[in-house]
This record gives C-alpha cells, sequence and structure tokens, in this order.
C-alpha cells in the first residue's frame, strides 16, 4: 500500500480579497504561512517523511511547501516544480475581485465559471502582459500548451499527463511523495484518482493548507483518504472555501 | 562565453559560536539570514536570472539558497540537491570550538586540520550517533562514499564528479546556473576551475553570503571572476572568515 500526501497552499493575498488569481502569482498572507507552518508541524507529529515533492512554478504553493518542510526538518527533500500544476487559469477574470464579479453578473454565473467542467471565462489578450508566454518561467513550455483560460476540463488535461509521467512512477518506485498545489489543480487529480463524475467534481472544495492522505493500492487505486487535521477546522475550512465567491454585503 | 555565480552560505548558528560544523545541520542566525537576502538583492539589482540552482543537501546552505531566491522573485527556480556539495566533514571535530580546540592543540594545529591538503581529522565513530549512515538523507549514497572525517582531498574528490556529471553538463546545454554551498566544497570547485596547486588552495578564503562569479569560455576554463558585493565589504568578510580558528581573548 502507497500514501500520497496532497495539500493545497495556505490563504494567499487574493484569496483574503476575494479575487480571482489563478496563474497570478501573489503571494502566501500571514494567516497562510501559519498555516503552511501547522500543516508540516501536523505532518511530522504524524511521522510523514517524504523522499519526493512536487509542487507547482506559483509561489504561494512553493512558499507552503517551503515552509511546511522547514517544519518538519526536512528542507533537504528533493522538489520537483511543474507549471503542470498550477492553479487553473482564470482567462480574463483574474485579479477580478469576486464579490463585485458576482454582484455584477451574479451568483449563477460566478459559480458556472467557478465551478462548471467545460465552461471556460474569456481568454487573457494574448498581447495582454499578464499573458504566460511573457512569463519566463514558462519559456520552454510549447506556446499551444500554455493556456489563456481553462476550464477545470481543461486543468485535468494538463494535470494529468504529470500525475502519469513523474507522481505515479515516483509512486510506484516506493518514494513517499507529497503534492503541494492548488485548489483546482488537486481537484483534478483528485478527479482521477476517485474517478469523479464530471458533475459531483464541482462540489468538491478543499480546505487550504491541510494534508490530505490518500492510501492507495499496488494500482493506485485509493482505499480510502481523510485529512490529518482537527475534524472541526477541516469543516470549518471548508465551509470558508465554500462560502467564497458570493456576493458580500 | 558561460557565467556561473557560487555563493557561501551565509553565517551559521556555529559560525558565530566559532565551532566545527562540517555535515552537522545547524541553521543559519539571523545575520545570516539578512547575508542571503542581500545577496539576493545585489543579484538581482544586477540583472542576474538563473535556469537551475544547485545546492548541498545542508539546511544553511538550502535555506541560504531559499531567501536569496525569494529575494529575486525567483522561487520557482528548480534547484538540484546533492550531498556531493556539502561542508567538508570535519571527523571528530565536528561540534568543537575551534577557539578551545586551538588553545589547547595551538593554532597550528587547528591551521593543519582546517587547511592541509591531505591530513584528515580522526573520524567520527562507526557507531556515533552523527555518522552520516544514520541520517535518511544519506540513505542512498552507498556505504563506502559516505564519509566519516575528510581532508580537502578527500572533499574535491567527491565534488568533482558533481561537477563533471551535473553543473558542466548543464552550463555547456546553456543554462545560468547558481551553486549554494560552503566553504571548502566551494573550494573544491575553484581549486579545479582555477588549476590551482594543493598548497596554494589552502589560502583561499571565501566570505559567507557573496555572489562570485565566473566567466567561463566555450570549454568551461575561467576567463575571470570576481565578486558581485562592495569591495570593502567582501575584504572585511573576507578578514573574518580569515580569523576564524584562532585562540581567542
Amino acid at each position: 500500500m502507497y500514501k500520497l500526501v496532497l495539500m493545497r497552499h495556505g490563504e494567499s493575498q487574493w484569496n483574503l480579497e476575494n479575487r480571482f488569481t489563478g496563474w497570478t502569482d501573489v503571494d502566501l498572507t500571514e494567516t497562510g504561512r501559519a498555516q503552511a507552518k501547522a500543516a508540516g508541524e501536523l505532518l511530522k507529529a504524524n511521522g510523514y517523511e517524504f523522499d519526493l515533492a512536487f509542487c507547482s512554478v506559483l509561489k504561494r504553493a512553493i512558499r507552503t511547501l517551503w515552509i511546511a518542510l522547514d517544519a518538519m526538518d526536512a528542507m533537504h527533500t528533493p522538489v520537483g516544480l511543474s507549471w503542470r500544476l498550477n492553479e487553473r487559469h482564470y482567462g480574463a477574470l483574474q485579479g477580478l475581485n469576486k464579490a463585485e464579479t458576482a454582484a455584477k453578473f451574479g451568483d449563477e454565473q460566478v459559480l458556472i465559471w467557478r465551478r462548471a467542467y467545460a465552461i471556460a471565462p474569456d481568454p487573457i489578450a494574448e498581447d495582454d502582459e499578464r499573458h504566460p508566454r511573457f512569463d519566463k518561467r514558462y519559456a520552454k513550455v510549447p506556446a499551444d500548451q500554455l493556456p489563456a483560460t481553462e476550464c477545470l476540463k481543461d486543468t485535468v488535461a494538463r494535470v494529468l499527463p504529470f500525475w502519469e509521467d513523474s507522481i505515479a512512477p515516483a509512486i510506484r518506485s516506493g518514494r513517499k511523495v507529497l503534492v503541494a498545489a492548488h485548489g483546482n489543480s488537486l481537484r483534478a487529480l483528485i478527479k482521477h484518482l476517485d474517478s469523479i463524475s464530471d458533475d459531483d467534481i464541482v462540489h468538491l472544495n478543499i480546505p487550504t493548507g491541510q494534508p490530505l492522505v490518500y492510501e492507495l493500492d499496488e494500482s493506485l487505486k485509493p482505499i480510502r483518504h481523510y485529512y490529518l487535521g482537527d475534524p472541526a477546522e477541516i469543516e470549518a475550512a471548508l465551509a470558508a472555501v465554500a462560502a467564497q465567491g458570493k456576493a458580500k454585503a
């Protein structure tokens, strides 16, 4: 039996400001840093050790990983970074305040943009300086693979090759793996692991900064999964995530 | 022409306490963290960007690298970690206060242990819990390659394969490389690059937390090298390093 640990980054500045973040490289808040530290301490207290970590190339996930590894006294853990673990690209919505967008277009449209499996927001313009093709960290990604917007289906399509080519082989080779990533890239992974339908995946929420343990059988099919943290805390964190994107007073 | 940047970690707790550190995994002091941040800011101000960083598996070097990459807004830089970039293993001297050791054995003996090219201190005992074979991060290193003590010659012998197999090929492939490591692993690398004699390498000092730029020709022969920082600061830092290991009042 294998164990895989997934961890969504701690609270970011734009989580706090209720803005669509996507590939924007915003940092953690102090709360987010504290969540990452608590996650590392929790993993350590429960005897977790990792041979390898995977992470997106966005700093809110990297910093979450760094802080957690530091708290585990395991800064020497090798880290494989990939753009394929990035958050879903939110296209033209990136930077907009979710509550304002909801007030303008209605909760339902925002929920569609955030959660409909196959409907993407308008793309970011090709000449917009925020387009990933202007960011050097994506210089080696083929232009036709770089997203300017994504629906969750698109995110699944670019996350899965990294699962197949990098994460799954590492687990099969017996290495204990930690994945630090984002709400939607983890949702994409979990959809695949648990064979969740296109409709049901919309309702799956993942709390920030909470280690989620998957026990996998020989063929990497999940046997069970659970959060390491206190159930009441997880419940509260999930409620907070579910409330995002609703118009606020 | 290629550019390679070398960086010795910032001041560590045991640098401050004047103790032989070697493979002991001590952390940076606040001064060391500030040095790392200043190094990152200096690299950024001078327009340096890196495609790849290499680092030892000791946290004082890793933290120096993390802080510098953070200051450069380049946390997404891939990092290759290797035990071959670790500090020289100081054997039975590890943990001893350098000034006390000097007072006991004389400055000359300490200088021999610290700097004679081919004379190693007594090894750490096989059953000493501080022996690297008990540390999981070295679990995949063949037992006969794990040092229990080293002279600089030994350090050179284990650093060079990593240069040949990993760092040099990365530079030749056109990637811009940063190496974060230790006084003696960097000395080993520089001895090789600049073809410094066994006698002369003893007198080469490297200041902590100061980016050292090597410009290399097509065959990776150095054309010239220089510190990026303020010359007066480098001078002061070098004097501080040279004074280590002398008996203090």
